[in-house]
C-alpha cells in the first residue's frame, strides 16, 4: 500500500539522517522502509532481544543500515545518535501480560532504553527531534469515551506504568533540558511485519496469524470490547508528521481512529477477507482479565489539527494487505 | 513531642510485626521509633546508600532491629517481608536535583526498590498491608490550588517520574494481584532526624540546619512560593492511620496542611525561634528553576475523612522542637 505522507513531509526527510530504535520491529521497520523511500539516510538500532518483535526479514531487501545493539548501552548509542536529525524511538517491550510476569525486564526495556536514549541525546545531540512511540495503555480503563489527552494517566499493568514513565521522561527532558521531544500515544496498530507467533503482543496480530493459518479465532467473553484500529501505514505517517512538524515539540498526541470496532466485528471482517474461518468465544483467563482495560477509543483531534494527519486506510483494505503479506511470507513469522 | 496516634491506632500496632524500609532515614526512623513505643515488633531495612538520608544516630537508644540491606536484593528481602503485618515503604532517593544529574541511580532507588518490595510481598507475604511514602511532586506545577488527588500527574523532574511510577506499581499490584497497598502523597515534611548537611534533599531541612549554625538563610527569587508544611510527628501519625485503616487500601491520599506558608514566612518564623539570623534573597540557579513547581498546597480532605487524621502540631511548635533537637545533636547531622 502506498505511504500516506503528504508531499511536505516527504520533502522534509530527503537527505536527512534519521535513527529508528527498535527498527527491526513491526512499526519501526515499516517506518524505516518508508523513510528510505523518502530519501532519508536511515539507521536502525535494535537490541534483538529474545521473544520481542524484532525480525530481520522485516528489513530484507532494504538499504536501511541495521545496528544490533542494546539501546541501554551508552557506548553503543553515542555514535548512533550523533548527527541524526530525527530519532524515532520505537524500541521497547510491548507485552502487557509479560510485564506482569517479568516486571524488571519490562523496566529495563522501556524505562532503561528511553532514559538512556534521552541522556545520550542530551550529551551528544541535544538538537535531534525525538518522537516517542507511546501507547493508549497509559490511560488504563477509560473514564469516558472517546479518550482525549487530558484523560488521567492510570495504567492497569506494569507495561503501562513504564510506558507512562517513558512519556514523562520525554517531557522532563524537553522542559528542563530543551530537547525537542514529542510523544505519540498509539492505539491498536495492525499490518504487515507484526509479531504473530504468540498472543502476548497484541490481540490483532495474533488473530490475523490464526486466521491465515485457518485456526479458529478465540475471543474472550463476548468479544464486545470496542477498539479503534490503525493500519501501520497510517501510524507511520503519524510518526513522519510528528518528526517534521515543529508545533508537535513538547506535546503528547493520541493517534487513533474514529472508527470504533468491536473485536467480534474485527474477527468477522478478518474471516471475510481470508475467505473462511470461525470465531470461538472462551472464558476470560484470570491473568488477562485482571489487567484488561475494557473498551477504548481515542480522540485524535489534537494531532489532526496540529499536523493534518488523518487515517486513510479502511479496515477492509488494511486487512486485505495484511493477509496477503502474511500469505506470501508466512514462514518468516512463525 | 508526643505522638499523635489516636488510641485505636495505638492499640492496632501492639504486638504486630512491622517492617519499615528506609528506616534509618528521616520519616522512616521517626515512624519506627513511634511503632516501637506503641508496642510493635519493629524491623527496619536500609540500604545505607552514600549521600542519602540514612543516619544510624536516628535509631540510637531504640530497640528497633536494623537490617542493612539493599531493598532491590530479592534474597535479602525475602526473610524481611515474611511474617510482617504492615510494611511502610519509606526507602528511596528524594533529591529532585540529584535525579536530574543521576537519573539511573534515581531509577534504581525508587522504581527498583518499590518493584522488588511488591514482588517480594506478592511471592512471600501477599497479605501484608503496604503503605507507600509518595510525594506531591508527582503533580508537578499545580493547575489550581489546593491540589486534590484528581489533579493530573505531570512531574517536572526525574524523581517525580519515578515516584509516580512507584505509586502506579502499588495500585497495579493491588488491582491485579490483590496486595493491600496504600499510597500517601506527602507534602514538605520537617522535623528532627532530617538530613540537613546539604541543600539537595528538601529546602526546609536545609534552612533549619543553616539557621541553627547561624548562617544566613538563602531564598531563591523573592521567597514568595507557597508551601504547606507538616511536622514529622503528624506525618508519622498519617502513616500509622493508613496502615491500620482498611478503608485506605487501594487508595491514594494527599497528606498536607491547610496552613499555606510562603518560604519567606517560614524563614522568618525559623529566625524567631532560633533567636537571630537573616534572610538573603538570591537569583534562582538555572538547574533549580528548570524543575521548580512554584506554589503548592495540598487538599487532604480525602485522607481526613477516611482516617480522622488531622494536623496537630503548629509551625511554631514544630520549629521549636526541631531547633532544640539539632542544637542537642548537631554533631550527628553534619
Amino acid at each position: 500500500m502506498a505511504g500516506c505522507a503528504s508531499p511536505v513531509t516527504a520533502d522534509f526527510y530527503r537527505g536527512r539522517s534519521v535513527l529508528v530504535t527498535g527498527g527491526l520491529g513491526f512499526i519501526g521497520s515499516t517506518l524505516a522502509r518508508r523513510l528510505s523511500v523518502l530519501g532519508a539516510d536511515v539507521h536502525v538500532v535494535d537490541g534483538v532481544i529474545h521473544d520481542t518483535g524484532w525480525n530481520r526479514f522485516n528489513l530484507a531487501d532494504s538499504d536501511v543500515r541495521v545496528h544490533a545493539a542494546d539501546v541501554r548501552d551508552a557506548y553503543a548509542l553515542k555514535p548512533l545518535v550523533r548527527g541524526r536529525s530525527v530519532i524515532f524511538h520505537c524500541a521497547g517491550q510491548v507485552s502487557h501480560l509479560d510485564s506482569m510476569c517479568a516486571p524488571f525486564a519490562d523496566l529495563d526495556a522501556n524505562c532503561g532504553t528511553t532514559l538512556q536514549l534521552l541522556e545520550s541525546c542530551k550529551q551528544h545531540n541535544p538538537e535531534a527531534t525525538i518522537v516517542l512511540a507511546g501507547t493508549r495503555q497509559v490511560y488504563g480503563r477509560p473514564q469516558c469515551l472517546p479518550v482525549n489527552e487530558t484523560h488521567r494517566v492510570n495504567p492497569t499493568d506494569i507495561n503501562g506504568v513504564h510506558k507512562a514513565a517513558a512519556e514523562f521522561y520525554a517531557l522532563v527532558y524537553h522542559h528542563a533540558f530543551g530537547l525537542p521531544t514529542t510523544v505519540l500515544r498509539l492505539t491498536n496498530v495492525y499490518g504487515p511485519r507484526q509479531l504473530i507467533r504468540h498472543p502476548r503482543q497484541g490481540v490483532l496480530g495474533w488473530l490475523i496469524g490464526q486466521a491465515v493459518q485457518g485456526h479458529p479465532l478465540q475471543l474472550f467473553g463476548d468479544g464486545g470490547q470496542v477498539r479503534d484500529m490503525v493500519y501501520v501505514d497510517d501510524a507511520v505517517d503519524a510518526f513522519l508528521r510528528a518528526g517534521a512538524e515543529a508545533a508537535c515539540v513538547g506535546g503528547v498526541f493520541n493517534v487513533g481512529s474514529d472508527r470504533a470496532v468491536t473485536l467480534k466485528s474485527f474477527a468477522h471482517a478478518l474471516i471475510e477477507v481470508v475467505g473462511h474461518g470461525q470465531v470461538e468465544y472462551v472464558e476470560w483467563p484470570a491473568d488477562r482479565q485482571a489487567i484488561d482495560v475494557g473498551s477504548v477509543v481515542l480522540d485524535s483531534s489534537k494531532f489532526r489539527y496540529t499536523t493534518g494527519w488523518t487515517q486513510i486506510v479502511s479496515l477492509d483494505d488494511g486487512l486485505r494487505e495484511t493477509v496477503a503479506y502474511y500469505r506470501r511470507h508466512f514462514s518468516h513469522y512463525l
